[in-house]
């Protein structure tokens, strides 16, 4: 692991951070995640343009141009030296007197974390995996919207732990229109009658990135995606259903409460999409990413 | 100021926590703040209890007895030496791997943060303050409960800073029924036919310890105070309208949304709780920390 704090690249037991930083007080910050494939950043400037635009929904001025960060991405990743390799970028508003007042916040903190990242276990992609419809419903986008990615993260912590409270891998949370928003770090996905069916922005969700880029592949490869809301019985009863994110790519749901999706088994629309995705990652990034079971 | 970091004791420009701690990432922390008069802590053994209910409410297991804990905060406090001091203990759930799953945390941080505290100025009691009813609103219960006092505060962060766009002291939060909840670090009291109205905690809001004590001793002093839903209108149209706080005590609100409150002046029937709540204070913790204005 390389961490790497406001330009200087040390070692997880020498990397800190003020108490008085309003990332630690309040979770005033926000983040990106991604990962590298033959030492290159996953889609970048994608997920740059996004943590700008969360910036900009909390007022949190960025001391640092886009090519400043991404210099400072690339020379942690240098540092760390791996070629599959996860990325966590930080800024946080600063530290400066306590006061929820972020205007007596001093200079933003950058924080880049980098690590030696594993394979994705064959398993999620060849059983699926299971999750709970949480309790913990996902915060409404007038309290603190879920399209921002900040270090405001317990209302998914607590949906998680209800997740590994009963042994299962994740959590759907639902919205408080009742509809599904999303997974706890993922988009949802479901497939009827040969259809993608993905919750719209409006439910309430992160604007993921996979997202975005499979609604395109989908359609440009002469299938169908609509943008709906999915009650949770719609979800139960739909052929396939799947989540997606930028570093769990596209995995199948085959067990919902206890009940099982489908016929249990990852189903044929999402396989084919998820092939469809590696051959694009794959032209665009060379090979040597992908999951085993990934010829 | 001084900062406990675990049991060590340092000046603010040594006092760090690692990135990978789940208050930095995720906001994964609880916390209290209090303040001392004549050197002791106020109300610290309720500011304890409500620490160990958030905690619980968290599932978030502290490694410290409450003596062990109330001894390292005394050690502090010792360590600044001042005779008005802010007083700020959080307990983090501690560094792991970087997982939402809260069971991969290690041992919990332990953070006391103390600095000197000046007297709160003369015109919040004398001209009253002036806030908004912000657009953000308060987190619900069944999200992110506000009963719960974490290191996920954006939301209210987002609603102060509406207030501070407009150059008003503090914004007052709407829960999703369109009631008042409360401020973004106090409760809210009306005043309407000499009777103290207050939400409920069924309205989403943290239970303050001013607010419970305020409760006992007006009825104590034959004064009536009923907890009931308040509608912003009300609220406007109300005769008095105040907050409470531990470090702010009884601040009359004089203007809402740029309207006065009643006559725009500090109601007696406010005034006369304060002088009731300052005379208690005094008599359990010696004279020396209410505000000018009082006698």
């Amino acid at each position: 692991m390389k961490i790497n704090i406001n330009g200087n690249i040390v070692d997880p037991e020498n990397a800190w951070i003020s108490v008085l930083d309003r990332g630690f007080l309040y979770g005033d910050s926000i983040y990106e995640v991604t990962f590298t494939i033959n030492s290159k950043p996953f889609m970048l400037t994608e997920h740059l343009e996004r943590l700008w635009f969360s910036a900009s929904r909390l007022a949190l001025p960025i001391h640092l141009t886009r090519e400043e960060l991404e210099q400072e991405i690339e020379k942690t990743l240098s540092a760390l030296a791996a070629p599959r390799a996860y990325m966590r970028v930080i800024i946080t508003r600063g530290a400066g007197e306590i006061s929820l007042d972020p205007n007596t916040a001093g200079r933003n903190n950058m924080v880049i974390i980098t690590k030696t990242l594993g394979e994705n276990p064959a398993w999620w992609y060849e059983k699926g995996v299971s999750v709970i419809i949480a309790d913990t419903m996902r915060n409404p986008k007038n309290s603190i919207d879920p399209n921002i990615k900040s270090g405001n993260y317990l209302n998914n912590v607590l949906a998680m732990a209800e997740a590994r409270d009963v042994g299962v891998f994740d959590a759907i949370m639902l919205n408080h229109e009742g509809n599904v928003s999303e997974g706890t770090t993922s988009n949802i996905w479901s497939v009827r009658n040969g259809e993608f069916i993905t919750p719209p922005l409006e439910a309430g969700l992160l604007s993921g990135i996979t997202r975005k880029t499979l609604i395109r592949l989908a359609r440009e490869n002469g299938l169908t995606v609509r943008e709906a809301n999915i009650t949770p019985t719609e979800l139960m009863s739909a052929d396939e259903v799947f989540l997606t994110s930028s570093t769990k790519l596209i995995v199948p749901i085959t067990q919902i409460d206890s009940r099982p999706v489908g016929n249990g088994a990852p189903g044929p629309t999402s396989l084919n999409l998820l092939e469809i995705y590696s051959q694009w990652i794959e032209a665009q990034y060379g090979k040597g990413f992908m999951p085993a079971f990934h010829s």
